[in-house]
């Protein structure tokens, strides 16, 4: 019989269907896997011989599902510009010159942010992605590959469809199944008829998932007018993105209540990223219609440079805040809601929901310990008519009241610190690459004309 | 001479009117006063006796100024209304039987969270405040009282012009000057015609400084209209309450233009709570219109009960992403701009912008140290053209991030720890409390008729 373990705590937020949260609860753990989540009075009788892992001043809940995010390098180097002109002159020649060894390091510096502040699925959109997933396999978050493909003469200088099929072949699977590898495209923009249809073909052929910025910003809405005769989420249904065996779409900030439909129904997934919407000055998504509606809509933090951290309760906070501003209603977009938009509702968009996003025995062990002997948490009602917990870790708590993070059964966060890998060494390689990239950066945007930094809105298509 | 203390650190951001950062900077503190800022090489063979505390891997700013903010024990327990349904429901009848060591346990609980998270001074408008002075003496930090005052027969629950008289006769200059008192109304609504001259003879007379909410929500303005026959600017105005010696408000959501002008002209000082705003549907405060007509703004995380934390970088960050949003420019608030706000505004706003709100000669030592070694502050760029150590401060880091509180030159947090007391103990006695505080509201509440569960909408004036 396999090690058992029983992690006992103050209470178990378990995000099941009935959002069942279990006072003095516990969970024991088997391996990768949840066995049993209950009382920790009720576990110590039915598994008198696990191990047990004393977690009192803090609660259990899944590990959040971060749906969104890039890892980068350019933490708050590029700012106060709306996204479309900020791809052009800060992030993609940043692309131009990016190497290798510069986007591992990124990978590394961002899945450790990540586990620290309590997500455990990071979806990453990046280049060089087998850096990538050697990085979470030594962080050991779970990892959804989402490569940054350019597949137009305009946009060569992103990884090619070539790229992403064979991080398909090599990786999808590593790390013990904690990777996930689909097929991404940077946006439809940066693709041509060819790599449009290949990027359907990919998803279909190896039987993965599709994933793309869409209506980030209204001048999407006129440009895919133009190029398409039709909204983006009809576009995507015209260029057969929508028949893949599962698509994903960030931001979804310029949808009609047509296309919130259609998601709906053709089962699309959107990553909600209200942080970097109201920082790119993208808009607001319409979130509470597309939950209204059926979407399976998860959060995201995006990347460093969008948001500048990757705090997905930060996330949760601004979530509600956003939805309660856009609705001019003070019970909008509650707690309850936005806690299961960053676990069960990302797990849904992702396909994964059968594995992660709640604390269910069967399930991944994917969980994580949030301090409870905090002011932040002060006073705390698990129960009863005050019942405050989920308020309390929407609005109160933050990222770094995260203790203990494990992902697949194994514990990768203790005592609020990575327990295989040195972060200080991890931070100085990040920032050892910089002024090399920086300086690379410069010197191409030095070497060009003005009319090569093109974005898709000033190149001829 | 007295003792000299050199604190050297990777960068002092001073928040001077130029908005100089030192790389490689140090502060010199005698006392409760800044001595020089400068770089440690320079300041070291300036003070050569000057004993060294060094603080690598940490930058030095000023502390911040929180300037609306309530002591209080309801946090996640009063959710998902608006803001007059919520005080009538949840906050009115918690303040008839709140007591004056319940209320003492929330000042602690309150203040310590603040210097933990970066605040050093903290404007507090709350109740029995003689046991809020007491608190903050034996926490540490700045405070400025603004009493929780009733003052007409429907509103006799709070405390009274007396209570507040008392303070100002016992109080004002209490710690060592730490503490300030000034006036304070709930609400103009909240008191009768003699009452409200009350009030503004009070501060004359003690020369100090008056305070209220107001234009919190867009209910308030037809209100004002019926009861004044005016705009709540000029009714406050003609009331006289802008003849104090200086005069706060709180949110100030819905101003038109001529209010802003006015508000500038007569040197009235707001603060800006964006997340309290937001969690309340209570709209978005003009502050860009504000900043740009000249009114002092200083942020306030507004109290345990509508944020749900106290963390002033979480404030500065909101303030950025709304403004940007209610603009439609990445470019509106920018991070020098709302770390203004949280320091030298906040101070301007108070009229104490001669002692605190910038790191400069002659000035209070009130400062914090930010950790530098982390994810969040990487990269960190302190001067050059990619210099994003504002942008990091604002959009990254969080007070969690804060390793050491000085205040008039005593440190009260070091390694992120309160030095003096013992949080569990702090927060043990706010928990305790709460059980009682909460059956003796449902006791009363049980007791009363629907119909004197009256707010100020609800009752005849």
């Amino acid at each position: 019989m396999p090690q058992l373990t029983l992690l006992t705590a103050d209470a178990v937020v378990t995000m099941d269907a009935d959002r069942t949260v279990v006072p003095g609860g516990a969970v024991v753990v088997s391996g990768d896997r949840i066995v049993a989540v209950a009382t920790a009075t009720e576990l110590r009788s039915q598994f008198p011989d696990a191990t047990e892992v004393d977690l009192s001043g803090r609660l259990l809940m899944p590990g959040l599902v971060n749906t969104h995010s890039h890892s980068g390098l350019l933490r708050g180097t590029a700012e106060h510009l709306p996204v479309w002109e900020w791809l052009r002159v800060h992030i993609d020649p940043m692309h131009r010159v990016l190497t290798a060894d510069e986007a591992e390091a990124a990978s590394w510096l961002c899945y450790a942010e990540s586990v620290l502040a309590g997500t455990t699925t990071v979806v990453d959109m990046w280049r060089f992605m087998e850096r990538s997933v050697a990085a979470a396999a030594e962080i050991g978050n779970r990892l959804v590959t989402v490569s940054y493909v350019g597949a137009h003469p305009d946009h060569d200088y992103f990884d090619s469809l070539d790229d992403n099929e064979r991080l398909l072949q090599r990786c999808q699977g590593a790390a013990d199944g904690r990777v996930t590898v689909w097929v991404g495209l940077e946006h439809v923009f940066y693709a041509d008829d060819a790599g449009q249809r290949r990027a359907v073909d990919l998803a279909r052929d190896y039987d993965t998932g599709f994933y793309t910025h869409c209506s980030e910003s209204e001048i999407e809405i006129a440009e895919f007018d133009r190029r398409f005769g039709a909204r983006p989420v009809f576009a995507l249904e015209r260029l057969g993105f929508l028949d893949t065996p599962r698509t994903m779409l960030a931001h979804a900030v310029w949808l009609d209540d047509a296309e919130i439909r259609h998601l709906a129904q053709r089962g699309v997934g959107v990553a909600h990223n209200p942080v970097s919407n109201m920082k790119l000055a993208s808009g607001i998504a319409p979130i509470t219609a597309m939950l209204d509606a059926g979407v399976a809509v998860g959060l995201g933090t995006d990347g460093e440079k969008e948001n500048n951290n990757l705090d997905m309760f930060e996330e949760m906070k601004v979530a509600s805040l956003l939805g309660k501003l856009v609705r001019n209603d003070a019970a909008a977009m509650d707690s309850w809601t936005v806690l299961e938009a960053a676990t069960t509702g990302g797990a849904r968009a992702l396909g994964m929901d059968a594995d992660i996003g709640s604390l269910e025995p069967g399930k991944k062990a994917d969980l994580i310990a949030v301090r409870t002997d905090t002011p932040r948490m002060t006073p705390l009602f698990v129960d009863g008519p005050f019942a405050n917990l989920h308020h309390n870790l929407v609005h109160a708590v933050r990222g770094g009241d995260v203790d203990l993070t494990m992902v697949d059964g194994c514990v990768v966060v203790r005592d609020g610190k990575l327990v295989e890998h040195d972060l200080p060494s991890i931070i100085a390689r990040a920032r050892a690459a910089v002024p090399g990239l920086f300086a690379r950066r410069a010197q191409w945007l030095a070497s060009t004309h003005e009319g090569d930094l093109k974005g898709v809105f000033h190149a001829e298509v």
